[in-house]
This record gives structure tokens, sequence and C-alpha cells, in this order.
């Protein structure tokens, strides 16, 4: 499960395999920063006594952030963050019916006590999560600061690069 | 935390003592029924590990329905559900900011495999948990049949006394 | 009817064919645990005599949970509520312009008085409210809570097994 | 319960005392439009009997238009449009969490089949009614359509004597 | 434009030619029903002159009942309306953004002076204007109440003769 | 109802009385930046008649911008709109029971050929329509872009003035 | 980037190269008008300086009317509006989970001091976006105000030629 | 400005003064959990250049988290991240008509690339906030860290020594 030799400083859970269609996309971006990472299936509502050692045992692990992600009424951010204090992102998985809006006020509106980081509905979400967990290991790992920035430095020159909604005019 | 010298049939949770103004409603119903029940804090965010062993520990103990009452991102329902196969009902309790919506789609929308039955938001669903929790123990318990019984029929019977909405004229 | 020759302990009930698409997987789930059912098209706005009477008759028939789908102004479940004092599991079946949010709010949001276990929009609601009604008669009915149990557990371990959400690695 | 010695031809039903505060406004119109009408509690979930009693007798005893209003999961209005083919108009009853956006949706949301005219939520929803009910029935009763003229164009006079928005300059 | 030699009794506008494939299901039981009507499109925003001279004359052509259809920011039903006194049933056509949500609040969230009986978003709310109109046009016209009463049971029995959801076991 | 000596650039017509309380905000403004104006109370549902000469002849009379304010199934922005071309900017007023959704939904979702420029709902929507408006007219008369400008510049001083939250410090 | 040979008077801009799916409407009807425009990608989270230099500048390059869609928690509208007093209309595009009601909320819900006139989600929006400009500049130049008038005329003639819903007739 | 003589680690900055209720209650945990901070009043809207160079400088002059509230469209903690590769963590603060859901959207629904972690709407949100700053923090500083648990386990100490919802039984 452990997706780099280095000990994994991110964990990424999500609720069901069906996540991943969403959730490749922080774990895309880890990749692309270099950032250790692991990736499991931990279902909050199927496995729960596995979300609490998993949550229990992550920072022992030596892991820094945990990326969550699941939709419907969307437990598994707020239960891990309540078995732990690491930071903890939230990622809304779009649901069927409601298209995210369930998952994201079951992950955003947790009661004072028990900080969940919630990012945006969908893909979006996903690759915000793996920034924002860039951004808070930039701070103790310059490796990472460096890799972020360039990430976004790029990513703005992109824009710039290509002004004209039309499409490239080369 | 019993109410009730007899072991009790129904346990009534909730994630906060703020929750009380809600949930008396339903042991206000539990009472007049004369089902034995018990009532405690337990928080799914701030008391994981006691929610965890309520839950498991619930059916050993004699309990056949658990009533979970919170707010917001609310877990306990689900989470509870989660750690037992007894049968759970939710209580959305009206939030802050959101009217209780959140806390509705936190609860109603759980994933296929792990049930919640759930009321409405607020007062009417703190009623509504415990006639429905007595109509599932009136399945096997013959008293509680009859009070419920009567209970529904005095609730028609009222109305009916009633039918002028600007008042009583006599 | 009658899906199995014993007498039905699940009446399975929903406002049009049309629902049968998510009603499915409530039935699905009852046969796979045993547990005798029947299945029935009951419109409350196109046929509400049959819907009183199947209400009023359902329980001296041997009934002990109905478990009701509809879908927009999703009158079914708790109009059956007000005919009987067995459990009534509501299923908002998700409408086509508003995605079920009407059918949920039609259905969870029941006054004091008569109450309706809802469950989710769609087919995991569906499959939650046979769930929720085997966990209502596992309270009675032994045979009930050793299927309930044995199809929570395989549950569990499936997810166990397969935590790589990328697939399986063998 | 006959508000005028005549035979009334509206009927005004609620599904609670507590629906009068808005109801009363759609009866103050049909008694200022001298409109014969009456007024009633009649709640679906509960006394469903009365209620498909109330709705199968109403045109054998004169009435040609319903007015029924009700708050949250309101199936009043639907029922009774199930029982009759009388015109059935709904008010939904401002709910206390979710503001009558509940009320709305299940009584606008009707399948087809069974429709209900719908107002909007609350007083002016209530006023409503009885306005349609008059042009409904003006159809018909010539003192009903000159009461319905004179109401409406005093209406307008009443807005076009007083433009300052600012108050009255006399 | 006029669909009947008769002179007609119901006029169904529209705001757009695009309104046609929800409008269309109205006017199908207005023919299945034998009502008399026209049919003609009517955009409140583009063409607010016909529409008021529409409005304005429609009673004196013997109009009983107008039907407006319109999407989005509808101000269609509302405004034919303020311009008449006859009974204005209005139908959300679902939008492509909100998926008539808008078409909803626009239509049904009349403030108290000038009515407008608003059915569910889409077809089925077309299909319910036309049996609407049928039941205000058959207090007076003895045929079509004939006409409505069939079929309205002609509805009840198809139901009650197929109550299997797996289908006809024929 | 002219409130200015000169002749009115900006037309604010609201649809009731009641609206003042929200208008005045837009007053307000107009009057601090020396904006000739005029106030009117015209109900698109009430007086359709008077809001048609109204639109109709805002051109000739000199008006350049119309602000229109008005709550629930809000119809008199657009029907502003769809009888002039002059700009119309739409005040969507805080309604009861659903807060200004409905309103804002019914302004802001027009149909393509008709603009309508939408801005918050209540007060703060009012304020920023009259300086939506005078950015409009600044492009033309040049005291009031002066007047504009300061008044822009004024406020980001106010703020940069009072940067600790917790009070003046003075 | 400059469209017209002529110096533009509207900058059209937007966040992301994925917007001009609906952008393009409103270019399209700014060239059947005849207004010189500019188009031009512009990502508030992006590219914030460019936002910054580009909102700063455009009225000294002649810029009368800024025109600015994004999606999701769309910035780039009240960003633009912070930045400049020239008028700023902002048009929600469509979003994937939320389809544009996040869009909606995050341009028109703008507090008091900063204006964004606020079309429509979508394409409608985005031609009105082009419209509602037409008609700020036509107060100013003559030329602008006779092409948007008989822009207007003409959709009022193809609705009036069109009046059978059905389809053309010849 | 600066709360702590230690440089501040944690910025705290919020639209207007009027935020300073809500966001009180992320200050009040930093100070219990002696992190330096900063907080000041910087608006996205009134005080553009402002919000950008402090986003700017935040990293050089040492924050390592910025938290950010603000209601309405919402534009303060997605443009500070626009400015920063710091962790930013959004507080929807709670609007007046929408009761915060336009806050959440417009925080919560940021594009991909410029990530904000957002918290629950309101007072919990923004206890949240410091929350998760201090665990973002506890990973480099173990004073926080050791703070931070304390915290946790003080708070569950409470809960789990106050079982009874009724009140203290001492």
């Amino acid at each position: 499960m452990n997706d780099k030799q280095e000990s994994p400083l991110v964990g990424v859970i999500m609720g069901s395999k069906s996540d991943w269609g969403t959730m490749q996309h922080a774990v895309a971006i880890l990749e692309q920063l270099n950032i250790p990472h692991e990736t499991e299936v931990v279902s909050a509502h199927r496995t729960p006594d596995k979300l609490f050692s998993y949550a229990e045992q992550a920072e022992s692990r030596g892991i820094e952030v945990i990326i969550a992600g699941a939709g419907g009424a969307a437990h598994l951010p707020g239960m891990t963050a309540a078995k732990t204090s690491l930071p903890v992102l939230g990622i809304p998985v779009q649901s069927k019916a409601l298209n995210g809006m369930d998952s994201l006020l079951s992950i955003a509106q947790m009661p004072a006590g028990i900080p969940v980081g919630t990012l945006a509905i969908g893909r979006a979400g996903a690759a915000n999560a793996a920034l924002l967990a860039a951004s808070i290991l930039a701070n103790k790992y310059q490796p990472i600061k460096t890799a972020l920035q360039a990430y976004r430095q790029n990513q703005t020159e992109t824009v710039l690069a290509n002004p004209d909604p039309r499409g490239d005019l080369s």
C-alpha cells in the first residue's frame, strides 16, 4: 500500500474503491511534488475498527497529514479527525442524487472541537487537498516548499502564456 | 443513567447536552408509553471511543433500539449503526446556520450497507423516533403494542374532537 | 404477489412500476437474508383506497414491517404510517427534476405523531431499508439475526480484503 | 363548522389548529368576497379516515373548490386530490426548520394524474388560494365575478393612489 | 392557432417554442378529455405587449382557464394573472442549470393579490395543469365532468390491474 | 415624485411600499453622489399597466438607468427590462419564508434576450445598485465619475484606517 | 487579443479557457451589434497579478464595461470590480457538481460597496451580459443604441411571426 | 496589531469589523494554546491592494498559517491563497439572508490549483480553524503539539464527566 519507499508523510484514505476516480487526482499531485504517501480504502461505515486503528496509529507511523475522501453522509474525514490531532483534509466526493451537496455539508459542518479542512466537491477538491497538504508540509520540509512553489509558478505561467480563450494561435 | 429500574430496551444518545432541548421529546414519549430506556451524552467527535464501546455493548446489555440525535455534520447515528446491527434511529437536530438541512443530509444519506432510520428535523423528529421505536418493540412486546395503539387512538380522537380551527367553542 | 411460500413478514410497496428499478435493491437483500416478503404497486394518489386497505390489513395478515418507496411529492410512506402502527420505512425515489430532494423532504419531514423511518435517496436507501427491516425483525427472530450478522460481517471482510483503491494486486 | 347559512361552495381544511394563523388569510378574503365556505381541521396523518370521507363527500355536499393547507411533509392537499375530482388548491404552511421549502415541494411536486394547484408559502399563499377559488367560481357565479373584479380593481387603485414609497404626502 | 372548431375554453401559452416538449403533455390531455383549447407562444420578455393583449382579451373571447408554462425567471404565468381575473395555472418548465427550481419559485411565490395555481416541474406538471383545468370547468360543464371522472377511474383501474412491479404476469 | 429639481437620470422603482426599508439604501447613495433620481412604487402584479407605461416612457423622459427592487416571485425588474432597452438593475428584496432565494432566482435567471443586472439580496444589493448605476453614468458624466471615485477612495481609506477588528484604539 | 481594429469598449474576461463555451455567446452578440471589444483569459486564482493590472488599466485603455465570467467559487467578477470603478458584469459559468448555484452566489452576493451586475447562469447569462453592456454604452453612443434597438425589435418580431409552438405551418 | 510579543505564526484576517463576533472564537483558542498570532481587518473588496501585500509578505514575516474569515460572496480566503503558498484556512461567516450558504460555497468551491481548507459556517468554524492551524503547526513545534493534545484530551474528559444530558448530578 506504501506508494513510495520513503516513509509516507501523507495518508490518502477513501470510503470506497469507487472514490478512486476522484481521489487519484490528489495522488497524482502528491507524486508530481515527490511527497511520500500511501493510499488505502478505509470505510467509516463498513470497517469502523480499521478506521479507528488507522487514525490512532497514523502519527506514530510518521504520517503528518491525512487526506480523506467520501461521499453522501460522509463520515470518514470527521471520524478520522476525532481519533487523531494530525491535520485532516476532507474531500466531498460527488454523490449520485445530490451532486455532492450532502458530502460537502457532512464534511464541512463539523462541530467546534474537531476540525476538518474541507476542499471543493470532486476532482478539483482532490487536487487541492494534495496542494494544501503540500503547503502544510512545506513549512517544515524545504524540498516540498521548493516543489510547491515551482508547481504554482508553472501553473501561473501556463495561464499567462495562453491568454486567448479561442485556442493557441501558433 | 438508567431512567427505569427495568433493564432498558431503548438507548437514547445525543452528541451534546445542548441537544437535550430536542431529545427530551423522545424521552417524554418513551416515558408515556412506559418503555424502559436510558439516556446518555455520547459525542462521536469528542468521545469516539465511548461511542464505539456503547454501540458494541448495547445489544448484550439488552438494548433493542438505539435513538441517536445530533446536529450539523451529524455522525453519531451513522457511526453507531456501523458498530451494531441493532436498529438505529437518527434525529437531525436543528443547526444554527443551516436549520438542520446539514444534519438531515448527514444522517439520511448513508451508503448502502449501514442503515439509519431518519426522522424529521427537530422536536417532531424526536417524538417520532420514540413512536417508531415503540412500533418496533410492539412486534415483540404486547404491552408496548397496547400502549402505542392507545396513544395513537387518543391522538386521533383529540383531533376529531376539535375540528374548528378557531378554537374551542365551549 | 407473495414472493415466498411462508407468510410474508415484510411488505414492500411502491407508488409506481417505474420505482422498481430502485426498489428491487430492497427485495434483493430481503431474499439474500431469507426474509419472507411480498411486493406490490400501491399508489397513494391513484389508488388511495387500496393503500388504506393494504395498510389497515397488513398487521392482521402477519406483516411486521412495511417498506414504502415513492418519488416527488411522496405521500405513500406517510399515509401508510397514518393507517397502521407497524414500523414503516420510507425510501425516497430519485425524481427527475429535483433529484429526490423533494422525495426526501416529503418523506422525512413528517409531523409529530406519525413516524416514518427514512432512508437515503435511491438505490442505497432501498438496500438499507431491507437491512433496517432485518435489524427490526432480528430482535424477535433469531435466524434473521444470524443472517444479518453474517451479511454485515461479510460486508466488512470484503472491504478489508481489498484495501488498495487501484484494484486487486493478485 | 359552516361559516355561512348558505350551502358552502369552498371547503377550507388544514392539518392542524396551528395552521390557522396562516389559513385565516384565506378565510378573510372569502368573507370579503361573500363566498359561502366552511373551515375544518382535517389531519391527513392523525385523522386519515376523516380526510377520506371529507374528500369523498365534498362534491355531493355542494363544495366546488377545496383549499387545503399543511406544513412539513404536507400530504393533506395531495391526498384530498386523490379522493375527489374537484379542484384542490394547496397552501404550503411555513415550517419551523425549513421555512416551508419542505411544505412547498410536498404539495407542488405531485405526480401526473392527480393535480393540486399550489400557491405561495404562508400568508400570501393563503390569500391567493381564496382569490384563485374566487376566479374558479366566477366562471359560473356572476356575483362572485363582480366581487372579484371589484376586489382586484380596488387593489390596483390603492397602489396607484400611493406611489411614494416614503409614505402618504397628505 | 385554434386547435378545435368550437370556441376554446382553455388557452395554453408558453414562453418559447422550446417549451413545447413539456407543454404538449397538457395539450394531449385536453384533447383526450375533448376540451376545446388553443395553443400559442407568448413570451413575457420578448413579446410583452402580446402577452398583455392576450391576457386582457382572453375572457371576452370565451377563455375560462389559462395554462401558462415558462422556465427560469418564469414571469409568464404571474404577468398573465396580473392582467386577467380568470384562473391562471402555471407550469414550471425544467431549466438547464437549476433543473426548474428557479422556474418553480418564480411561479409559485407570487405576492398576495394575484394568484397562480402552480403545478409540478416539467411533464407531470403539464399533465396536471390540464387535469386541474378540467376539474375547474367540470363544475360548470357536465360533459367535462363525465370525461374527467372516466379518466380518473381508468387511471385507478390501470394501476389496480397491474399490482406486480416486476411486470405483467400474463 | 421627482426627488431632485434636475431631470432624473435614475428611476428607482419597487413593487411595494414595504420594499422601502431595502430600497432606501439605494436612494441614500444616489443622494450622496448627487445623482438626480426619482422613486416610485410600481407593482408588476397590482399595477401592470403603470409598469408598462413607466418602462416605455422612461427613456424619453431622460432616465438612463432603472433600478427595480422586488421580493418573492419578483417580476418587476424583468418586465421593466422587457419594455425598455435602458439598463435595468434588479434588487432581490429579502422575502419572509425563503430569505430572498426566490427573489434572487426570479430576477437573475432571465432568458437570453432581455438582460437584468442583478445585485445581492437585500440592503447590500440596494447600495450596490446605486453604485453600479453611478459607474454606468460615470462613463458619460464626469461629475458622477469624480463623485464615485471619491466615494470608493473614501471607502477604502476608512477600512485602512481601522485595521484592528476589536475596535478603535484611540 | 483585440478583436476589432477600433479601440475596444468592452473587455470580456474569463477565468479559464474552458469558460469559452459559455462566454462565446457574449462575444457573438457584441460582434452582431458591432461593439468593439477584446477577449482574454484572466484567472483570479492562477494569475492574480494580471487580474489586478488588467482591472487597473482598463479605464485608461478606453474600456467602458467589463464582462467577467467564472465558475465555482467565482472571484473574477468581484475582484475586478474591487480594482476599477467601471461597470462590471458577472456571468456565473455552470459548474460541474452544483450546476452553477455556487457560481451565482459567489458573484451575486457581493457586500455593499463593490457592485457586480450579475446575469443568469450559463449561456443565457453570457448573451444577456453583452446586451446589458450594449444598453450601458447606448446611453452614450448613438450607433450602439440603434443597433441594440434593431436587435430587440427583430427578436420580438421573430417570436411574433412564429406563434404556433408545434412548428412553422408554411 | 501583533497580539503577542513573539513573532506571529498565524495571521487572522477578516473582511470587516463585523466579522469579529465570529472570528474572536478563533483568536480565543489561539490564545489558549499559546500560539503567537496577529489579527487584522483586510477587505478583499474594499482594500484589495492591502490584501495582496498582506498575502505576499506573510511568509517572509514568519507567518506559517493564514486564517481568513468572510461572508456572502466571500473572496478573502481564496484571493489570499492565490497570492501565497502558505496554508490558508477559510471561515464562512454566517450571512444575513442566506445564513452562510453563500459564504460556504464561495470559499469551499475553489478551482483546482489554489486550495483553501474550509471550516464550518460561523463560530464552530472559527474555533476549528484555530485548532486546524494548531495541528498544522504541531508537526513542527513540539510545544504546540503538547498544548493541542492537552486541549483535545481535556475536551474529551469534559464530555465523559458529564454524561447525563439533564444536567450535573452533583
